[in-house]
């Protein structure tokens, strides 16, 4: 039987660094004053393509399926159209509400390397500010999570929808044509010209036309180097869109340099994001040298999306740290280390089988006097001789050895090996005994 | 919009506490040396339904569907066919293999109060052993869990496949008839003794057959005591499938008083857990004065599983923790403690516009210098005045507001509020001043 296509498997190594990954995060999260929530993995597939979530184009990508009801239910594609559901069922809350979410989502995808059809976020949302310091405190707070999981080198690519609305206004390219034009740029770094020119086509949207929105996507730099050739070239003093995007943009950059991170952000007008919920700022992260990798964390403000749930516009900003691309960086670059010994772990072995209880209730009192977490205390499940036991305590990297066998019953001792040291000798049973030995 | 039936979200205190469950019992599973891998939440429907995992009767249970290359997949419905499908794909694996596993599960099931069809589980498993020391040693595991999560006052009820088998052949009951009554004999503390008669009949089990098996199934008590009476009443001697499981109880009982846990077990002979799958010792647990709840952990022996996906029979025994029960259960129980001022949390607020970049520079310093995740280091995202930031922070629970004005200037001072305390005084705005009142 095979797993399914586009998903993985995690082993040991690649769960526990997932894992680390994950509460590297959260504990960033939570000390930023973010509440975790949850919700299901499912949800109707009415909320997952609703008008301003994501749209009647998200039903090819999306696990989707009637249930024995005939409800029409989809598997979500990310966490921040479930976090609209669920504050529509909550429609009480204060604001700002800040809350953080992680787990799988699931998206029916062309598979390739570094793509999974399973994969996990951790998210961050202000829900309720406008604010540009809403924003910068995501992007911060963004900053000092993936610092803490031990990632450096990593650049905020920062734009911002209105400033790229109004500079499509400024160039003459219509309404209708925009969604389709954002989502060509969304794939400049991923098309060659010639790609790009056929998918601005498809929009009606000519050559010449194409190379003026392709120009205008070049700029690319540290914030205020950026912001100083956006009013040179661009209409910011004429053009209301340009105006809003470009001021929401200073801002930021002030904000972000109030928070010592400018040197991590830059300008960069090509991203864009393919959702189309997006209103404001959009933010990706890229890894030095890595930037096949994709980015690693993206996000950005949409003031909208919610309005479409409750009712009421309700402003949003919030970001999603990709939990499986940065597992697959940090797995690769991990070194080759040696496993060594675990001096963490202890292993009971029986002598013989008229000693086994004898181990066992050695094993409990070890369980019961050992700080529980601290020590792994593993002992034999399977009825082997001796020496196979300790093959095992070997291979599994447990450093200590106790050996219960007939010295126990008058002497109260049992032997004490040290499978690091190669070392051997007789101690008594007790836990003072023990404890001096592996501590 | 609503969430999908049956599913629930969880707000921060439900999350949090979930969390809390989770890493209490991963905590210990690993300090046995179990090993945590993942799975995917979809596997084909062939594997979830094969004959030996879940088989025909599954489909009406699970969430399954064609996806849009006509591949039939199904939401899993535990932890231990996944498990199955994993080890078949790398069968290379030395014994024994003790592994953990954490994950939502998906049953389309009644819906009533308890049951989700989203839950949660966290299991181990020792794949590789047929010895009863192994079915000793997660029981002893679960033992432990269970108090490190915080659960006093519950109790392990152990039955017998082999013997319960061995006990129908003596009273007469038919191959064919045996999968029926099992079913039934599980349903015996949720069923009316005429709907249990009505149950054994569509077997072609008559009234006064099905008294005798009830009567059988009436055996309960503590592990000595129950051998007892069945040595007493059955033919150990002379059946051998009676023996055989009754040597098995046995020994776990001789192991389970080894480990000090005798205590917590007892031995029911009404215990046969609905799946297939199992071939020995069945496992279920009950806490005091909440047997409404149900079982919160359950397991047992299933030596014939894994056979069925990769041709040759791995004995294995293993144990599964419903998240979602306990979950319930600890919320229920929990005081209702007066929520308290947070001392590990700071808000810093500026007292005007003017002063807001003075502030984020306040936070970025308190962010590097404190330890990170041991405080809640908050600042307004809203651009607020300085008296409803302060009530935001109240809202929140932080106890420390620090307003950064204009002293800020010329004496480098900030004003810090004590929310608890209602207490208020300039300080000087480093490190130094800040962390003297805060710890």
């Amino acid at each position: 039987m095979n797993r399914v296509k586009g998903m993985r498997d995690f082993d040991t190594e690649l769960i526990n660094e997932k894992d680390r990954i994950i509460s590297r995060a959260e504990e960033v999260f939570t000390s930023f004053n973010f509440k975790k929530i949850d919700t299901p993995a499912l949800e109707y597939f009415d909320t997952l393509s609703k008008q301003g979530a994501g749209g009647d184009e998200i039903e090819n990508q999306t696990y989707n399926f009637y249930d024995f009801s005939k409800r029409r239910l989809g598997l979500r594609y990310d966490l921040t159209v479930p976090l609209a559901r669920y504050l529509s069922q909550n429609t009480n809350f204060s604001i700002p509400q800040k809350l953080q979410r992680t787990g799988k989502v699931w998206r029916y995808e062309d598979t390739k390397k570094g793509r999974y059809r399973e994969f996990s976020q951790c998210d961050i949302d202000i829900v309720g500010s406008k604010d540009m310091r809403a924003d910068a405190q995501v992007l911060f707070c963004a900053y000092c999570a993936l610092k803490n999981i031990g990632l450096s080198g990593f650049t905020f690519h920062i734009n911002n929808r209105k400033l790229i609305d109004g500079v499509l206004n400024y160039i003459g390219i219509k309404e209708e044509q925009k969604t389709g034009v954002m989502r060509t740029i969304d794939k400049i770094e991923k098309l060659s010209k010639t790609e790009l020119y056929r998918e601005f086509a498809k929009y009606n949207i000519k050559k010449i036309r194409a190379d003026e929105i392709l120009n205008c996507c070049r700029l690319e730099g540290s914030m205020y180097e950026v912001l100083k050739g956006i009013k040179k070239r661009f209409p910011v003093e004429d053009e209301a869109t340009v105006r809003e995007g470009f001021l929401e943009l200073e801002k930021l950059a002030e904000y972000l340099t109030a928070y010592g991170i400018n040197n991590a952000c830059r300008i960069n007008l090509s991203i864009v994001r393919g959702l189309d919920y997006y209103t404001g700022c959009v933010f990706e992260t890229k890894i030095k040298n890595e930037e096949k990798l994709g980015s690693i964390c993206s996000g950005g403000r949409y003031n909208k999306m919610l309005g479409s749930f409750i009712g009421k516009d309700v402003a949003c900003t919030g970001i999603s740290i990709g939990v499986d691309r940065l597992l697959d960086y940090f797995i690769e670059i991990k070194k080759e280390e040696k496993t060594k010994m675990n001096n963490k772990a202890i292993f009971v072995a029986n002598a013989d089988e008229e000693h086994l209880v004898s181990a066992m209730n050695l094993v409990a009192l070890l369980r019961k006097k050992l700080k529980s977490g601290s020590f792994i205390v593993e002992t034999d499940a399977m009825g082997r001789k001796l020496s196979n036991q300790i093959k095992y305590a070997d291979r599994e990297k447990i450093r200590y050895v106790l050996i219960v066998g007939k010295d126990i019953e008058t002497l109260k001792k049992v032997t004490f090996r040290d499978l690091d040291k190669h070392s051997e000798k007789q101690i008594n049973a007790d836990l003072a005994g023990i404890k001096k030995l592996i501590q």
